[in-house]
C-alpha cells in the first residue's frame, strides 16, 4: 500500500498497464523472444452464454475502454516487478528494456455503440493490432465491458418496471469497490435510471444526483420534529422526510406539521405496500396531497413488479444492493477469442465453447413484429447495416466520449422497441441469432482443415 | 471523462472524497449549518444478515479504510461542483469556503484484524469523529469492506473444499472493474488462495502470480507441437501446456512429446472429471509422472468438492468468475448506525432493522468444542480479550500495513479452527452471537425511553 501507485486507498490512474493476468505478458514475452511481435491479430469480445434470468443485454464501458487504449504505458516501476521474476529468464532482454517501456496501443477498434441491446455470440468489440497489444489490452477490456455491461443490463429491467416512475441508484454502499461503484452508477443511468445518490458518478458525467438524510440524522436530534425542522431551515426546497426511525405512523404525522415544505417521505423499513398505503392516508388527511412516496429497502425488479400490480401509492423507487452489483446474475460469460492472425481466419473447438473465426459484422433484422439479428463476416453483402462501427484506428479514438444522457436515450429507445416479450422479466425467451451462408461456410471449412491436421 | 480526474479509463487516486452518497453531503451542509459540526458521534459498521450460502464471514478491506482516512481530502474542482448545485443555496457558504477545502479526518477508529472470522451484527469497525467527518466517510468504508469481505469469505470455502490443493484466482476478467479486481484478489489471497493471475495485486502485496497461455497463443500456430515449442523455449522451467483447444486427448498426447519440461497441463473445458482421468492416464502412459493437472472452467466450491469426492487426478484449481464476484452471494446488508452521539448512546427501531446502542465490545468464547461470541458495551466487565482493537487515533493509523501474507495465514488458521459444522458448504448453521447483560439493559431502557417519548 505504500507503493507509488495507491493514493487515498485508491489506485493510481497512470498506470493501468499492469492491470491484466499474467499469462497476457509471459504469451507476449514469448511472442517477442520468438520474433512474432508484429504479425497483426483480431479479437472478438462476446458474452457466450445468456444468464438465466435476462431477455437481452446492453452494451455499456466503450468510453472507458477507448480511454485505456488511448493511454496505455508501463511504468518503470512495474517493468522492473516483471524483469525480475525468474520465469522471464529466457525472454529476450529487449522486451524489457525496450519494447514495454515503449509499449503504445497502435491498433484498431470496431464497436457497437454504448447503450446498444445485443445478445451472446455477438461480437460488441473488436480489436485488430500486433499479436502483442491485441493479447496485452485483453484483461482490462474484458472487465471494463463486464462491469458496466452487467449492470446496465440489469437496471433496464429494474427501470422498465417501474414504468416510467423514477427510479434512483443508491447502490454505491454495497458494490463491490468504491471506484467500481462510481462506474456501475454509470451503467445504472445507462440502463434508465432518473438519478444517483453517488457524487463522483454525477460529477464525471452529468447525472443527476440525489440524496436527503439517513436514520443517524433523526438519531441526533432529542425527537424527529427538531431534526425534520433544523433540515428545512437549510433545505426548504428539497425536504425529503425519512419517517421511519422509530414508527412510521408517528413520524408521518410529524413529517407533515411541514406541509409547505414536504416535497416527499422516504420510507425504507418494514412491508412497503402496507406502509405505503398507510402513509399515504396519513398524508391525505393532513392535506399534503402533493408530498410524494419514495421508497427503498432492498428492491428488485420483482418486488417493484408486485408493488406495481397492487397500485402501491409510490411515486419514486430507490433501488441499491440488487441493481449495484446485480444480485441474481453478477457478471457475465465474456470472453475474447483470437477469430483472425496474419489475414487467416482461425478457429478454437474446445468441448462446449467453441468459437466463430473471421472478421465479422453484426445485422438487426426487424420484419413487422418480428425481430432476429444475424452474425456476419466483414464485407459480406448483406443488405443491411453492420452495427459494429469503426471507433478507434491507430491507437486513436475516433468518436468523442459520449453525451451519457443520449447513451441513456438511446438505451431506453432500444429497449422499448424491443418485441414485448422480451420485456418479461420471469421468463427466459430466447432471443433469435442466425450466422449467415458465409460465416457458416467458413465455420465449417476450418472445423474440417483443423480436424484432418490433428 | 475529460475530467482531470480521469486518465487512461481510471480515476486519478488523489481525490476520492467525492466517492459518497449524495445525503452525506446535504446531511453534513445541514449541520454544519446548523452549529452542529463539533458534536462527537460513533458509527457501527455491521453486516445485518448472513447470506443464505454462508457460515462465517472474513474481515477483509481495513488497510485501505486506514489509508483513505489518513489521505481524504477534497479538491477545489469538486467543491466548486456541489457548490452551484441549487439545494445548497441556504447552506452556510463558509461550508464550502472553508470547512470543505480544510477537511481532514481526526477520528478514531476501532476494528477488528483483517482476516478474523465474524458473523451478523457484530461491530467490525468503529468510528467516532466529529459528526461531520463520521458521516462523510461512511459509503466508502461500507463499499470497501463490502468488497473485499464478501469475496474474501467466498474463497474461503472454495480454499478449504479444495482440501490443500491449491487454489489459483483468475477471475479479474470477469470482476466489476479492472480496479475492483485488484482488491478482489487482494480478498481472494486473504482467503486462502495459494496465488493469483492479476499482476497489479501481485505487484501491489507481494501475492505469488500464475500465467501460462490462453487458447489464442496455441491458434497463432499452425499446429498445437509449434505453439508448444516456441512457449517451452521461451518458459523452458515453467511451462502448463493447455491441451483443449482442438482435441484434448490429441492435445495431451502432443504436450507429452515435452516431457522433460512439462510441469503441467491446463484442462479448460468439458467434463472435468472425464476429462481428468483420461489426460491424467495418457500423461502416465507416456510417462510424464511428474506432470500436474492443473483445471479451470467455471469452478466454485461445489464443483471442487464433487471431483473430490470423486477423486479426480487435479493438482490444483484455477477459480475465476464464481469466487471474484462471488456469484451466489455478490454482496453483504452492511449498514453503517449511529450508535452515539455526544457521549449518549442512540437507538433505531425501524421495522425489521434495529440497532443495538452504545460503544461496543466483541468476545469470543471457546468452551471445549464449543464457540459463541458475545456483543458487549466497551468497557464492560466480560474476562476476554476484546476483538476489536484501537487502530487509529486523531486520524493516524496505529498499524503498519499488514504483511498480506501473514492476514492469509490467520485468516486460514481461524478458519481451520472453527467447529466444523461451520465448514460445511452445503448447509446452514447458525452460529451463536449473544449480546452481554449490560447491552441487553441498554437497549431495553433506550427502547422503552424511545417509545414513551413519541
Amino acid at each position: 500500500m505504500n507503493k507509488s501507485t495507491m493514493v487515498s486507498g485508491f489506485l493510481n490512474s497512470n498506470n493501468m498497464a499492469l492491470a491484466l493476468d499474467h499469462y497476457q505478458l509471459t504469451m507476449a514475452g514469448a511472442y517477442f523472444t520468438q520474433n512474432l511481435t508484429d504479425f497483426e491479430a483480431t479479437f472478438d469480445l462476446f458474452i457466450r452464454k445468456m444468464p438465466l434470468n435476462r431477455n437481452y443485454l446492453i452494451a455499456a464501458g466503450l468510453e472507458q475502454c477507448l480511454h485505456y487504449l488511448e493511454n496505455i504505458h508501463f511504468i518503470e516501476e512495474h517493468i522492473e516487478w516483471l524483469r525480475k521474476k525468474p520465469e522471464f529468464e529466457h525472454v529476450n532482454p529487449l522486451f524489457f528494456n525496450e519494447y514495454l517501456p515503449n509499449f503504445r496501443f497502435t491498433g484498431s477498434v470496431r464497436a457497437i455503440p454504448e447503450g446498444t441491446v445485443f445478445f451472446p455470440n455477438e461480437p460488441i468489440l473488436e480489436v485488430t493490432a500486433p499479436i502483442i497489444e491485441a493479447q496485452i489490452v485483453e484483461t482490462f477490456l474484458l472487465s471494463k465491458i463486464v462491469g458496466q455491461t452487467t449492470i446496465a443490463s440489469k437496471a433496464s429491467r429494474v427501470v422498465h418496471t417501474a414504468e416510467g416512475r423514477p427510479v434512483i441508484d443508491f447502490g454505491m454502499r454495497r458494490s463491490h469497490d468504491p471506484q467500481a461503484a462510481i462506474f456501475a452508477s454509470r451503467a445504472c443511468y445507462i440502463g434508465g435510471c432518473a438519478k444517483t445518490s453517488n457524487d463522483f458518478a454525477g460529477f464525471l458525467w452529468d447525472i443527476p444526483v440525489s440524496g436527503t438524510m439517513a436514520h443517524s440524522f433523526i438519531q441526533v436530534y432529542d425527537n424527529e420534529f427538531s431534526a425534520f425542522q433544523d433540515y428545512v431551515n437549510v433545505y426548504p426546497s428539497t425536504f425529503t422526510a425519512l419517517i421511519d426511525t422509530y414508527d412510521i405512523i408517528i413520524g408521518t404525522q410529524i413529517a407533515s406539521k411541514f406541509k409547505e415544505n414536504l416535497g416527499a417521505v422516504r420510507i425504507d423499513s418494514g412491508d412497503l405496500l402496507e406502509n405505503s398505503f398507510a402513509v399515504r392516508s396519513i398524508l391525505d388527511k393532513e392535506g399534503c396531497f402533493a408530498t410524494k412516496i419514495f421508497v427503498t429497502s432492498d428492491l428488485n425488479e420483482y418486488k417493484i413488479k408486485d408493488l406495481m400490480v397492487k397500485n402501491a401509492p409510490i411515486d419514486a423507487f430507490g433501488v441499491g444492493t440488487e441493481m449495484i452489483v446485480s444480485r441474481d446474475e453478477p457478471t457475465l460469460s465474456a470472453v475474447y477469442k483470437l477469430v483472425d492472425f496474419n489475414n487467416s481466419p482461425k478457429i478454437k473447438l474446445s468441448q462446449g465453447k467453441i468459437t466463430y473465426p473471421g472478421k465479422k459484422s453484426l445485422h438487426r433484422i426487424k420484419q413487422g413484429t418480428e425481430q432476429y439479428d444475424i452474425i456476419g463476416l466483414k464485407g459480406e453483402e448483406l443488405n443491411n447495416e453492420d452495427l459494429l462501427q469503426k471507433v478507434m484506428v491507430n491507437g486513436k479514438s475516433l468518436i468523442p466520449p459520449p453525451i451519457l444522457k443520449d447513451v441513456r436515450n438511446y438505451s431506453m429507445k432500444q429497449v422499448s422497441q424491443l418485441p414485448s416479450l422480451y420485456h418479461n422479466i420471469s421468463k427466459s425467451v430466447t432471443y433469435q441469432v442466425k450466422t449467415s451462408r458465409g460465416l457458416d461456410n467458413l465455420t465449417a471449412k476450418l472445423t474440417k482443415e483443423r480436424r484432418t491436421d490433428i
